[in-house]
């Protein structure tokens, strides 16, 4: 079974003296809640590393007012034994109340990128995730970090991120792991209806139909959000956030595909008040 | 002679090599031009680290429109020399476009007061040192950061972000050198014409003023800084840009000064186009 660590001082001489041993760490930041798409970052890191630590923080300061931060799902004893099957030998899962202390002042931001697509809805989130992992790297002193393609926004922002503050850490993407009918594995699927969740596939499936539209040679960006509202409207009673079709390294809305571009096709959708998300990578 | 580093994933292999061996790193952040005050830095670096890295970047980030970037001075040839000879193993001076590529994104920011004192004339300044500070750990790894105590806000910011990050690096504060007559060596001192030069000591004679004034029994605000006021303006032509009292944790202005209190007194004056500062720490 992994070891349970709280204490930051502590996970940071356990580090230390993992580093001067000469071993790997690897860290898979994660709000708890496993599912087999953190199980699947946590094999990663375990093929990568020596020492694999999975954080567990439901971290406050990326929930926006009205968000929800009080009802995410928490349950840590489940979450130590998914973990450690997986392969984590350490859990880390600080007190807010030891993450941001009565004075606390610091934030680290990411600039642009994190005003768009989630951005726009969420417009403090990607602070509070560039600041926690920042916070999560000082404590675990990772040599490499495994993120989930699933929150594509988030990997982009931590690419930059990790690139212009001159991290000393690779950065490895999982792919995305689904149900068995295409839903992307979420923390918040457990939020939907059964009638909800019947419907929620329809992400994938637009995302799929804005794949093959691509692959069939369509080009502009009007049409392809076209089928995919159409497709999402026809066959589910969920509410569009938003659709994008943009550059896969800066975010930035693309209206005409260019050949031999990486696309990033992602989309929010809400169910009542549940709000999920979905993305694929197209390669023109 | 101390190595010359430009490249950060040399200086990020050497520094994690050197922590390997079990050597304590200490780093000694500056812009060059060094003087007497950078050099009393190093030397208490090199009495507390195995390996003592002194890097020498001017930072375009803490500078703001119509301020010195341009002008300030550098010498690197003679900043090495003088390095070496207090102590320093490694000089690290990565250039402005590696520290800052095309498609650059990312800062990291303390609130509040980072919009007191020194933030009110200069309002992006706190948010490039913080920001080039955070960059430069990443580069040096070191156990120990050494600041001097001249720029008495820099150290409650950068003391701030080291605790709210969780970077596991310990400050070491190193006190205010001055010339024979009292004047704060500074980089910038180098721009006062000669009758300028005469008077800037006045910044110093006030913060003595104070402290004598506090040391009398004197507690509040208004009439310190009235005295200060008084000598400044009648022995010089520099003209105040501001004259705080303030908590020395939290920098608030104090209104009153209470018993057992660490009060930071500090001044701006500009003479012409330079602007010195000053300050000293009072525990009433």
């Amino acid at each position: 079974m992994a070891t349970l660590i709280r204490a930051i001082p502590e996970m940071q001489q356990i580090a230390e003296a993992a580093r001067r041993g000469g071993k790997k760490i690897a860290v898979v930041p994660t709000m708890g809640a496993l599912h087999e798409g953190h199980l699947s970052l946590i094999r990663i890191a375990r093929q990568h590393a020596d020492l694999v630590v999975t954080t567990i923080f439901v971290n406050p300061m990326q929930f926006g007012e009205g968000e929800d931060f009080q009802r995410y799902p928490r349950d840590l004893a489940r979450d130590t034994g998914l973990a450690s099957e997986a392969g984590a030998d350490i859990i880390f899962t600080p007190d807010v109340s030891a993450m941001y202390p009565p004075g606390y002042l610091t934030s680290v931001t990411v600039e642009v990128m994190t005003g768009l697509l989630e951005g726009k809805s969420r417009p403090t989130h990607f602070r509070g995730v560039t600041t926690i992992v920042t916070k999560l790297f000082h404590c675990v002193k990772p040599h490499i970090a495994v993120f989930g393609q699933k929150d594509a926004q988030q990997v982009a922002v931590i690419r930059r991120m990790v690139s212009d503050l001159d991290f000393d850490i690779d950065m490895i993407v999982g792919p995305t792991v689904r149900e068995p009918d295409g839903l992307a594995m979420s923390s918040r699927n457990v939020y939907l209806s059964p009638e909800q969740r019947r419907q929620a596939p329809v992400l994938y499936r637009s995302l799929r139909l804005a794949e093959a539209a691509l692959r069939d040679g369509e080009r502009g960006r009007a049409e392809i959000v076209r089928v995919m509202q159409a497709l999402i409207s026809s066959s589910s009673s969920g509410d569009i956030d938003y659709i994008s079709i943009a550059d896969a390294g800066s975010l930035q809305e693309v209206e005409s595909v260019a050949a031999g571009q990486s696309v990033l096709v992602s989309l929010a959708v809400r169910f009542g008040t549940t709000r999920l998300i979905d993305n694929i990578l197209v390669k023109v």
